[in-house]
């Protein structure tokens, strides 16, 4: 059965993924590298997404800095309010996160707006002791998640970005007027956010530093149902859970019952849930979650979270906020600078409320990966069910026996194919070894070179999933790769 | 003329690159951010580098943590010697970097090994002052250039990276063993890394926060000539300076002539040559620099910079180490962990040693548009004569009037090619206008639909270097554009 660490055991010896700086014993938890093979998936993937997200709804996408001022933090309520209540014991001095202790020891949910007193409520009433020493702890305290850096020799006060959006609202008037824009007007930006989180875990599930893909779509409040775009994508059908009753409808559906709010809301979380689709991932085990008022961010007034079940239960793949203008309005009042737009086509001024689409990468990359895991008992093997577009390596090039004449055929294929194709060559082992080592990491294809190619020209095409083989013309092979890999 | 000021205003006017966090007062210099066209070519560039270099070689890509332990950088040598010599006013207390004040006031040029006395001797001699009070200086004191951060609750330290190639070092052995490695290996890694300057400048050229493509090539040190793949590429043409002549020889006859030491560095420096010959760089202004003893680092035993002459003079784009045993030697040292391998081809086990192409991405991209910047006076225009396969969009969409018959047919083309090429519809103003809009962000390509578009079933396909125009038919459309974006 697949499970976690089954995935962990494949990754680790694949090169798909594996904690940093390993061999020094002082390695910080919560930092993991990618290897070859995940670091190709996880490229594919962010690929597909430009493709299904960016170009296909007329995105701009911007790469901003990861270390951003003071002030940026301050206006975005980071520096006061981002942050976990820790508990210190008296004694040990061990530091705990309260409300995961408290949810562990009592299973008591501590909302994340509790103050600290409330905390301290809770911790005396049920006279929670420290579990390696058993003495008290101090009163509850907060612990900022943000990492703080110091520029040039004043050592000047700046931040990590604990998430990517802040450099989308922070040079949105920019980006809207060189970019000529019009409302909505959506923003997108990959790339790594920092978290000093108390307890990482979990491999890619949650990390110090990890990958994000935000899109951020500028919006005019007054127009959330004017979104013609949307009737192309309505009858997709969506399961949302609201808390009440789990829904299985068309995004059409969802925005006349109010499920979904509006058809800007709805056409986005469509888009979403396509793209997934395109991944491979099984889209009969996810869901929209609807974020009850106390879950949900202080800031939002609306709230979906896109999970998917796992091997370890609901997983969060992607939060969705309606931010009315809550980040636009902030940066304008800290940095005096104004931050209204005309929207061209109600000819209004307008402070754009905000979208959000903010998806972990790292965690869609473990999902893809756990959800493609496949064991064929019959056959004794296992094999990854990618994708031939997010697949590691797209195929292997194995010459049946080290004879120069096959051997050179197929060197010369290899060349012909590995610039514009991920291609690997492998000429050790016995065949089915061979085979076995590419479809475990998930190649969808093999190619083999044997004698009847030295008389037609001709090798054998292996699909991993069904094991079929079929015998082509090595001229048509770049053509049989373009065609599989047609998104 | 084109020159670093105009490529700026384009940048700042057009979305190429701007400052970051601009609405803040307390914004830190040193951090800029891609907006839309400039991340799209950034994106694009390392694209065509993977091609070039990474599936072309066999190499394999990672990418590691950017936050990486103390124990490191103990190991690397940045914590001891990753620094730049500071002089502090006694008075002001102004912070100046010591040896670009002492070049700038004295024409002195101060080797990188210098100590701070030596320094003091010089600054006590020429009787330099502090520039904004005439006051004395302190004596010359060291600054680290890395960022420190303090990792969970108890504030363990560690900093960001300060070079991509850490991570490549110390998970060599892994990476080696589950991808199977044969030497020479190389590895490679694409992400930021942190300098924190104490005056950077020039926009992309010097950053705090900046983008590295760096490739490490593991080798056997007894094996260094023995790379049959050298000759496929060593007829290639380069430009060597030694710092005595300069050469414009063939790889195979630097070689021979031992201007470059072996064949491995020579088959590396080739192909770093004609990776930017396809990024469309004018390469009878670029040439390999090999440094002088005085001003390479201590740990290399040969090093060559690949230069390119610009607006502002020559500009380091990848700086080219043989490093020898040192970064292995030195993780094993520290880590206590044996880093010899097998080599499967020698069948000895060695300590391999390493010979490192890092390439600074941000430059090559300012590099390449300031390359690309063409001004035809006759015309009373400029554009980017950027390579189609590195422009931020390939082709604008460009109904000739606002007919909805005529808009209709510009849409449904838009809408076919845009998931798969970077496509822009624009409708507003004049054809002309919009045909300058196009060719100054350097868009090859612009398609018009006009009246005989609703007879013929044809659009106007117009080249940006020429102006020329041609008709084709919309259903060949898709194959004109995979055509004119091969590599």
């Amino acid at each position: 059965m697949v499970n976690y660490d089954r995935i962990l055991k494949l990754s680790l010896e694949r090169g798909f993924y594996f904690p940093s700086s390993d061999i020094y014993s002082d390695s910080p938890a919560g930092f993991w590298e990618y290897g070859p093979n995940g670091n190709n998936i996880k490229n594919k993937f962010i690929e597909l997404w430009r493709r299904e997200l960016v170009r296909r709804d007329e995105m701009v996408e911007i790469d901003g800095s990861q270390i951003m001022s003071k002030n940026v933090f301050i206006a975005s309520g980071h520096i006061d309010n981002f942050s976990d209540p820790i508990i210190i014991c008296n004694k040990c001095k061990a530091i705990l996160r309260a409300d995961k202790y408290i949810f562990e020891k009592l299973g008591i949910i501590v909302p994340e707006r509790l103050s600290n007193d409330e905390i301290d409520l809770i911790v005396n009433e049920h006279n929670l002791k420290c579990p390696k020493c058993c003495s008290d702890f101090h009163k509850t305290e907060r612990f900022n998640m943000m990492f703080k850096v110091g520029i040039g020799p004043n050592n000047d006060e700046a931040y990590l970005r604990p998430e990517t959006c802040q450099a989308i609202f922070v040079d949105f008037v920019r980006i809207y007027k060189t970019m000529r824009g019009k409302l909505p007007f959506p923003i997108a930006q990959v790339g790594k956010s920092f978290r000093n989180e108390i307890a990482p875990r979990q491999s890619l599930l949650r990390l110090r530093e990890f990958y994000q893909a935000e899109i951020e779509v500028f919006c005019n409040p007054n127009q959330l149902d004017n979104i013609s775009k949307f009737e192309d994508i309505n009858k997709t059908n969506l399961t949302i859970d609201d808390g009440l009753n789990v829904y299985k409808i068309t995004a059409k559906e969802a925005v006349e019952r109010k499920i979904i709010p509006n058809k800007l809301i709805a056409y986005y979380l469509t888009l979403l849930y396509q793209f997934y689709e395109k991944t491979g991932l099984d889209m009969t085990k996810s869901r929209f979650r609807k974020l009850s008022d106390q879950e949900k961010a202080f800031y939002a007034t609306v709230a979906f979270d896109l999970e998917l079940q796992t091997s370890i239960g609901w997983l969060e793949l992607v939060a969705c906020n309606y931010r009315s203008n809550y980040d636009l309005s902030q940066h304008s009042k800290i940095s005096k600078e104004k931050m209204e737009i005309m929207d061209p086509i109600t000819n209004e001024k307008v402070l754009p409320h905000v979208f959000e689409l903010s998806l972990g990468i790292d965690r869609s990359i473990y999902s893809i990966i756990e959800n493609s895991f496949s064991e064929d008992k019959d056959n004794n093997r296992t094999f990854l069910k990618l994708k031939p577009y997010l697949a590691p390596i797209l195929v292997g090039i194995l010459p049946l026996v080290k004879k120069p004449e096959i051997e050179e055929i197929a060197k010369r294929i290899y060349a012909n194919l590995k610039k514009d194709f991920d291609t690997y060559y492998d000429d050790s082992g016995s065949i089915g070894r061979r085979y076995r080592r590419l479809e475990e990491i998930g190649v969808p294809f093999a190619i083999t070179v044997d004698y009847d190619s030295l008389i037609d020209n001709t090798v054998t095409i292996r699909y991993r999933d069904t094991m079929e083989q079929k015998r082509i013309k090595i001229k048509d092979l770049r053509c049989f790769f373009n065609e599989n890999t047609i998104i």
